[in-house]
């Protein structure tokens, strides 16, 4: 079958890999709609980050829909022609984070599309891919496809937002309104958010913010002064969600959260160098958050229910003939916001 | 009246200055004991830390006990004779964090022997001073003025222990041994924690650590594998309480604190480098701790039941007509953990 | 001015009292529109509740809006012809409680309309009222008087949310479907929740939930199976706020919430005979939530903002002139849901 | 294998039954001590308790420990003569409650020596039980097989503990001074609670709860003003720790335990009438606690460290021959604290 697999910077290919029949307790999902993540066009530009690099051919895509086309023999629940969200996490279920319902800090994950161990997990850019039934989330009748392929990126955000606490009622930093920032506006706004500033340093992010729910929409570089009043007081913010990877975004949320608010830092990024006199004299909390776990099955039921509408953050839809061209597309971000490949 | 005044860098007088009667809702308090804390120092080596510079000569101190010798008019639950920790802390009690129960984060705050605002707040090194007979709290016979005046910096201690949740069972690194670090070792024993692993770069620190109940001491610099098996499955740690200051430090928790561990943050400091991607991956809280509020209180009661015997980090009594001495000796850390100065 | 007043067990009388000036810090509202609550139907049916009686006239009445007519001469930042929401609750402010930010809780509070105290705190149902500056919160241009006097129903609501955390992909079981439980499951909407189940006895409340936001009504009396199956497995809900003040639907609750999930008991209720046997071994969560506090702000700022939507929940506004009818009218929960007298 | 087996209430007979290998994950243990339980004395005076009856003769039993007499074969971090705690507990760990870390509100639990299912799960007082690896804890030298029969019941009150936060520097109320609230003091002790008080209708249990940390103990028949002082402003105790599963003591904590505070239920207890009106003014927090999870493990660590000493809760070592009368003993409250039976 085909798939769309990555050999050096740049170099990506629709190479013929071989499919792989179900064990008894697998499906093979035939793929109708992957999403290119922050991380492929990573793999993409630079062959990695951080330390992690592409070190053999690896198959990218870890955002994927599809149809059920087979059952393993032990796969009650699950038939073929179902259509299902493809959750890409495969903890070992027996290390002590697993055993400890902590299943996204697993020691020997294998998630799809990720060189971060070696052999490297193949990605889910394919024809077909095979999984555990668990890893199949049927979705609804109202839900299309390409809604489906954002259950990954939506659960991402549903987990940072559980770090948080309650969002209802509060005011709300988002910075850096990529796909995951606006999917953050979005959740921020499902749950009752009072306030949502959002900011990005270009037009097109910004707009989709304010579709989406944010209630005030900030370029900082355009406008400096325009998050000022949010530092009276010494800050109005109970929450920022940090989606951008900036060492300047991050810095803007300890100056602009309220004492004892909450920082919650999703992009990864790398080294950032912060004030620490003013996270502790205001005794602001940073965290990190990490993927998902529970939170995919969420994503879809939330959705599927109609209180979570991803759509607006839906871009482009590229046939996979045009891989390369998708990905050029996904990294203009005054261009393109969430870009899709069709199988 | 007499009292330790920082006039610049390194000139510290004693002068004398004019005393305050008590009004009606104040007490005068004669100071018995009075401790430096590393605040004291950075007046006393820099004339401030951070953006705080002393502009005005100002009278140091800020962890004082003493006796009453007179009390205001309205003042009925106090009385002549009656010994007292001083709680250096006097929020407006009026201002929206207040008002909302979170006093140490008062938008105007007084806070003895603080160049933060101008005027200058005057400190408590001096014969007397007058308080706010809320700032004055008995203690019992069982305790010295030397214990008494610990109150302050245990009760940063408890303020911070509070910020991680219960300790109980739990493993915890403490960084820095200096007076704030070995009081936390002694809190997080006091608390049940399982494990105390305490580190310095000094050896006398280590020593304390020891003696107040720290599980095991590691010098890092003088055996730098010591916390390597602490990193394995990605760090062991539930709980870092950051005292040092430094950046090597808070590094140090982030590689070996388990993921959704924490990390306090006590020691002000400055700005720090820290790689944003593990605590990301470990879904890492790094908070803030600053100061202190109901706390005080409770440091008195739990001194005075012999629940916490601060007695082993009090290292040196000075007269104060050898201040400078005292401040000198402070400031060494081999020689010296908690220094007090007897007036 | 004429004012609704208590005498006793339905003895209600348009009595004329007299007015009271504003002092400095003080503003005169004239009042605009009136809430009937479930505890001035209790003094108007059976002269009090528990074991707070009457025991002299009584004006009644604490959900309440209106215009300021003068103000105070200390009060800078509300002027005359300002349409408020009137916030009936007033603690004293210095009580240990008030101090440590937990005013509900307050040892001297003043809430309007309540027999609790001797004299009785006189209640909000006259031509004017006259308040603390604070309490007087102004609404914006969207809203209207009767939305403005639905803030104190709703911040009780706001109150009990806070006691069971997020909601947001919760699933809610929300009991007693009068004013008070139509507004949880409003408030459980606006927060997310993924599913919400409201149960009554009466068919109105039932439809009037559905309007609301809850995703399924059922009345346990008419079809007993229905809530079987969320039984299964140890129970569904995550969340159960018990607005009926009955211990069927308590009971209801504890059998049908899951492992470790929460019960807030908001319907202040009398005694109940409950299975500890089913809440231990669950580990179930019951809370009890009080009144509010920085709630009442907050429920002005959701509904301004267009986030809650209340109108659904007020079902009839008559004329102060037959207050007496409107009482009776509201003791009747298949015609009416909140009742409002407009003044 | 000689085995001490209910046939009906007070048909307690030492029989014979059969042994079982070691799988190749398990290990076969030489039972040294068995700690008899409350619901041990239920099954042997009434057959069961609630709704649970034996339907079939029940080896009883589940705090017992040993020495490793044999290791299946897949076993490797144990070996033959290790002595070890016996966790009684086997979660089914695929269920939906064990996925997410809840092991003990799993869904097929099997726990020894129970009737809730049938066949019932068969105990531990028997020569020999063979257990999963994972049951068998190796104890340090430092511990006695008596005090390691003791990790079951403190791993309950380590549990309970947890549902209260930190007890650092709390005001805590422990009402029944049976193994279990004794156990409780102990807990709450060496969590650094500031005040323990421990109430119990017998003279001996207060006694021991006097010995293991309590700071004062009252009979509240024999003393009925006792605990007066602690209702004032709305109570004092932060937290309740419910361990007679009665009525009255129940009720006793909602009077004395201040706004907000939280009460945890250990005693299984059956109906019990409460005053939802003072739950609901006061906001307090009533949970329930079912026996432990991870906890198990702790409670050997914490016992091997020293830093919870669990001997003086132990009264009376009796013979296996003579079951019938150590579970007499173990009935009067008076007489005996925590029996064992040595095998």
């Amino acid at each position: 079958m085909r798939a769309v697999v990555i050999h050096a910077p740049k170099d990506l290919r629709l190479d013929t890999i071989p499919d792989r029949k179900p064990g008894p307790d697998e499906v093979l999902v035939r793929i109708g709609m992957g999403g290119i993540c922050g991380s492929d066009l990573h793999y993409y530009h630079h062959g990695g980050f951080g330390t992690v690099r592409i070190r053999e051919p690896m198959t990218l895509g870890h955002e994927v829909s599809g149809t059920i086309a087979a059952v393993g023999s032990a796969v009650t629940d699950l038939r073929a022609g179902q259509r299902v969200a493809v959750n890409p996490s495969r903890p070992c279920m027996v290390c002590k984070y697993c055993e400890g319902g902590l299943h996204n800090q697993c020691l020997d994950m294998r998630f799809f599309g990720s060189a971060m161990r070696f052999p490297h997990v193949q990605g889910a850019f394919s024809e077909h891919v095979t999984v555990l039934a668990r890893q199949a989330v049927p979705v609804p009748e109202t839900l299309s496809l390409a809604e489906a392929a954002m259950a990954e990126p939506l659960s991402v955000c549903l987990h940072a937002a559980r770090q948080a606490g309650s969002l209802f009622g509060k005011r709300v930093l988002v910075t850096g309104c990529g796909p995951i920032g606006a999917l953050m506006v979005l959740v921020a706004r499902s749950a009752g958010a009072a306030e949502i500033v959002a900011t990005d340093i270009a037009v097109r992010p910004l707009e989709i913010a304010m579709k989406v729910g944010a209630t005030r929409a900030i370029n900082p570089v355009a406008d400096p002064d325009a998050l000022k009043p949010y530092a009276a007081d010494k800050g109005a913010f109970d929450v920022h969600f940090e989606a951008s990877g900036t060492e300047a975004a991050l810095r803007t949320g300890l100056e602009h959260v309220r004492p004892q608010g909450v920082i919650v830092q999703i992009g990864v990024g790398g080294e950032a160098r912060i004030p620490m006199n003013v996270l502790v004299a205001k005794e602001i909390s940073l965290r990190g958050t990490f993927r998902f776990d529970a939170e995919f099955d969420l994503a879809v039921k939330m959705m599927g229910s109609g209180l979570v509408d991803v759509r607006p953050v839906i871009s482009d839809t590229i046939p996979v003939a045009e891989a390369h061209a998708a990905f050029d597309l996904a990294g203009d971000r005054n261009r393109a916001m969430k870009v899709q490949i069709a199988f």
